[in-house]
């Protein structure tokens, strides 16, 4: 099987372009088949301000009204995803931006929940990976947007962080993938505070035994739960990391790597 | 050779939920190979008011300042283009949305003029023809927004109409193209005042008569120029006409003709 990385590039490195770029020119450069999933950062938050759309959110999900959807769909799916797509093929790089309506790649419906009215956002159904498939051995690159559609033709805003784990798992039937997170921070940290203590390696035995002794960041605690389920699914590694160190990310030098070994 | 419909469709349809969506149903019934080509719409200008960016024409054209391609991308490459992807998914057409910097599918350049600044401004280079037949093969129905970009990864704010017209005649090497302008009006009128003076076909010598005659409306002449040199190009038929009446215009039963005979 052929390497395959889908990689999730943060929201802050999408608001920086100096990073950005940096960041870009990296992935352009990766040699083995590639996917990149990105999310929004705060352009739309600005942007709904100067409209006058207030913004509201739950347990860190933007509650999704018909405005703050337009908002969106807007800038991950036109600013933030065209942007991209010129940049990297200016670096060589034959991109093809899309969200998961294009040629249906995602398949999702809108959230229902008990209690809280989350609005226009979309839970997967599914992941056309013949389709990229299909896309990659054409020599494109996906560049995949965080909006989704219902069977019905309604637009969801989406986890971007979902749907890399979700095209990850898809794509294990075709290749050896490897599923990188690159943020802002370094990688899963003993001290949240001190970038410099990365744990290198996670599997389920020493996640079992850090979580006891109560050393994981709790924000840490649904990335790397939802690794192991990607890893259970055919995912062979997942990579969690500082975006300004792709390379290394890549050539596992840096970040965490979380494997069932 | 098969049959290809290069599609354009204008702003004023866009705007109009109901309009839009009774074209996007006549449009995914068309059982022959399609592209549709959007313009933008409205929107654009009533959004640029609210976020407070003032906004200039000159002969038709926007002038791009930073702002404004920022606007334009999100609202065309955006809003209206992942809208019309998500409804023509939910009817049975398998769209892909995509700008002119997806897959490189147009390459374009910076307009320089010598006495007009027009800003973000793309003039066409050329059309992945192969790309855009590969895509149809494989069951997919490109969908364009009129975003294009350059070898440095700037995006350009480009003319759909210029766009339909370029992939029309690029496309003309591997299929029988008919080139259809949909539109508010009946078609090419005698009295650009009633509705029901269209003319039903234009051919050379009947076009340059009805100049003679100065009996076509000043406004349309760029247009039928333009058809004519798509005709040159290969480009078997070009047709105006309204868009609510697409199937009409597809069976040659309304809107206006342009052929060489």
């Amino acid at each position: 099987m052929e390497d395959l990385f889908v990689i999730k590039i943060g929201g802050n490195i999408i608001d920086d372009d100096e990073k950005l770029s940096s960041f870009l020119r990296s992935f352009s450069s990766v040699r083995s088949h590639k996917i990149l999933v990105h999310g929004g950062g705060k352009l739309a938050t600005r942007i709904a301000g100067k409209l006058g759309v207030s913004q509201q959110l739950i347990e860190g999900r933007r509650i999704t009204d018909a405005e703050t959807l337009k908002i969106v769909t807007m800038v991950y799916a036109g600013l933030v995803n065209k942007n991209i797509v010129a940049q990297l093929q200016a670096k060589g790089c034959n991109a093809i931006g899309m969200c998961g309506a294009d040629a249906n790649i995602i398949s999702a419906h809108k959230r229902v929940h008990d209690t809280v009215e989350y609005g226009f956002v979309g839970d997967i159904d599914g992941v056309d990976a013949p389709r990229l498939r299909q896309f990659i051995k054409d020599g494109l690159t996906p560049v995949i947007a965080p909006i989704t559609s219902d069977k019905e033709g309604q637009l969801l805003n989406t986890n971007a962080d979902t749907i890399a784990q979700e095209i990850a798992k898809a794509m294990s039937s075709y290749y050896h993938v490897q599923l990188i997170y690159s943020f802002e921070k370094s990688g899963v940290l003993l001290d949240a505070s001190d970038d410099t203590t990365v744990i290198s390696l996670i599997n389920k035995k020493e996640y079992a035994a850090l979580k006891q002794e109560n050393k994981i960041f709790a924000g840490m605690v649904p990335k790397i739960d939802n690794a192991f389920i990607a890893l259970d699914s055919g995912v062979k590694k997942v990579i969690i990391g500082r975006a300004e160190e792709l390379d290394n990310l890549i050539n596992n030098s840096a970040g965490t790597i979380i494997t069932h070994e």
